[in-house]
């Protein structure tokens, strides 16, 4: 149980292919995750993420602990039971929703006082309370609870860091179900001297798995994957090692690369409900006009349910009219495309293809470039909302 | 095509079992069509339909001639292809929601002029144009143009009746699609001796159908099973008889008792989107906290794939988050109901026992029998919202 197995790794970077089994299933690794915050991949059932070949799932402890209660989901039988997905779970600590209620919270070393967005009722999360809240939803991986500051505020990370290493120490000891793995969170924003020190620590205290925090909220993309060069190689290589908030497909080619097993985000799976889908080429809006008389699938050669029986103009259609069929579609073809672009990316690497495949990729595709974009889409999603002023630090990696 | 065989009448009331041929398949009836405004049975795939076994659906003329557009739809291979649905559809005239536009229209001898409920341009519905939407649409049936005034406005109805006749004979005349069949439809409100002449003047123009309109849209249930009693024995025994808008699980007893072949309604699609579903018992609405942890399904023994996976708890949880998914699981659910619902009438006729299913579906099932809620519901969904004030007429059925 939690045995990982890494079956294959690159001889010209940090990507590998592995396997790590859990009680719900053995999941191939490198791995993308939808997210199902409320015990739902939004607009999907359990049938069709085992069509789509789904092999893991992020579900929110915040949102499942204020609405239903972890209690009702336990008695219930788990989150598996009560949701009716039979594969692995992951959930996250609910640290990373409570410190987005900007305003809404207060920071202690005992824990986080914060209140619900649904009522305004106050709650209180502890590293006790995450994982207890954890171990009665039941996930096959769980998640220590850390603090995610604004990654470019040097003085800051350092007093959190205090905080996050003292709530692993507490997770471990409080953790007592031995069918779920507890993974560590290094963090440490974007500077090399705090995540070599919280790589260090965090690692000394011994996890099933590993977790790279306090990325991809609001920093360059050249941070993020310069802070990876030098966190990565601090990690034990016969652990899995996790990405989390990261999920756009150019950037499943720069974490692979750069030794990350895990991955999850809600960006496919929010995106598809404005419309925005990806193809090999870009991501395209399908509320443009130019697809209102299309008869050609979004993406010709996709095998995704949505391209085998549709046309651009009926998608256009179903979301010019508010149809929830069209939500559905597009959820559809987002996550295939993402499982799709890492079943090849597992092919490439154990052909030991992987660079030449991420150079085809990259060479086809046209990234949502533009820094001011990803850092307001950021914003939008309430990810990486600096939750203080943020401050260039001088060790920070440019 | 379009032949229609009686295999089985029942010889204590007025229910029959037979088979509509159609260029997209046979149709077995009596029949429930689920509604897809627009072109689309709301959540739902054209695969879960198929594994629901619905057998027919209706689109709605006026929602697709506003959007996408009735040429838009006939340049993408028509509606059947446009929205991957491989079986038998009915589109409606228009008029139903042309008319449901309270102070949008004007009625003349021609047609009626009309404003879009989004955008607000102007347009122009006449038997001529309806009949050419629909060829674009391109339904396997499609139905005549006619107005439905307030059922009992005696001195109205008999007016508007010269203009649905006269309607009926211009969208004969002008109908050339050989693979559709075109209904006629029999009009005058909750008044016998108008729907006796309605009935002798639409049969005597020759239809392959005939629908019972203008019913189910304000007038008291009584009022609508006495007008069916005084119309149906006045339609010919060789075609389908189609109530238009009727559907909830008791209603479809009324009517097949009465010999309707054919029903629609968007009542159970609605319905579900609103949290209440149908068991055989009752209707319930998943919403109420006594759902919140009851880990039964919705109803112990139904095959629907709704019941089969998920709990009354997970239904309610999915609908308080605001969850799409629950939407879908509880359409599947209602329109799985009424189908059985369906499935158990036609077999109960072919055993000579429709009158004893239906004692007994009746004894356990409480309908929501209350007028003023029927016709608030009524006019909530903008059916019936009386045209001109609501006056009794003299011969009115009571």
């Amino acid at each position: 149980m939690f045995e990982f197995r890494v079956e294959k790794a690159d001889s010209t970077c940090w990507a590998r292919v592995g396997v790590f089994g859990t009680p719900h299933g053995d999941i191939p690794t490198p791995v993308f995750a939808p997210v199902g915050t409320q015990a739902t991949v939004k607009t999907l059932t359990p049938d069709e993420l085992l069509a789509l070949e789904v092999k893991l799932i992020l579900a929110n402890t915040y949102h499942l602990y204020l609405r239903p209660g972890a209690g009702v989901v336990a008695r219930l039988g788990g989150l598996h039971q009560f949701m009716g997905w039979p594969g692995p779970i992951l959930t996250d600590s609910g640290g990373f929703q409570v410190f987005s209620l900007e305003g809404l919270r207060r920071v202690t070393h005992d824990g986080v006082t914060f209140r619900s967005h649904i009522d305004g009722s106050e709650h209180f999360l502890s590293p006790e309370k995450s994982i207890e809240i954890q171990e009665e939803l039941g996930a096959d991986i769980i998640m220590a609870l850390d603090e995610c500051p604004d990654p470019l505020d040097y003085e800051y990370n350092r007093v959190a860091l205090g905080r996050t290493h003292s709530w692993a120490e507490r997770c471990l000891r409080t953790h007592t179900r031995p069918d779920q793995a507890l993974f560590g969170i290094v963090q440490g924003g974007v500077f090399a001297d705090l995540r070599a020190e919280s790589a260090r620590f965090v690692t000394g205290l011994g996890f099933p798995g590993y977790a790279v925090g306090g990325l991809s909220v609001g920093e360059t993309k050249a941070q993020t994957w310069a802070t990876l060069d030098v966190t990565v190689p601090l990690l034990p290589p016969d652990k899995p090692r996790y990405l989390m908030g990261v999920g756009s497909p150019e950037d499943l080619f720069e974490g692979v690369e750069r030794g990350i097993d895990i991955f999850d985000c809600a960006l496919p799976t929010r995106l598809a409900r404005n419309g925005a889908l990806f193809t090999s080429r870009e991501r395209v809006n399908i509320r443009k006009a130019e697809f209102a008389e299309d008869p050609r699938p979004l993406e010709e050669g996709c095998t995704c349910y949505t391209c085998q029986h549709f046309s651009r103009a009926y998608l256009h259609h179903l979301f010019k009219a508010g149809e929830m069929l069209g939500l559905r579609l597009n959820t559809i073809h987002n996550v295939h495309f993402l499982l799709d672009v890492m079943r090849r990316i597992r092919v490439s690497i154990l052909a030991g293809e992987f660079s030449a495949l991420k150079a085809e990729f990259m060479a086809q595709y046209r990234p949502i470039a533009d820094e001011s974009r990803q850092r307001s889409k950021a914003l939008a999603q309430g990810r990486g909302k600096p939750v203080h002023g943020s401050q260039k630090g001088q060790r920070a990696i440019p």
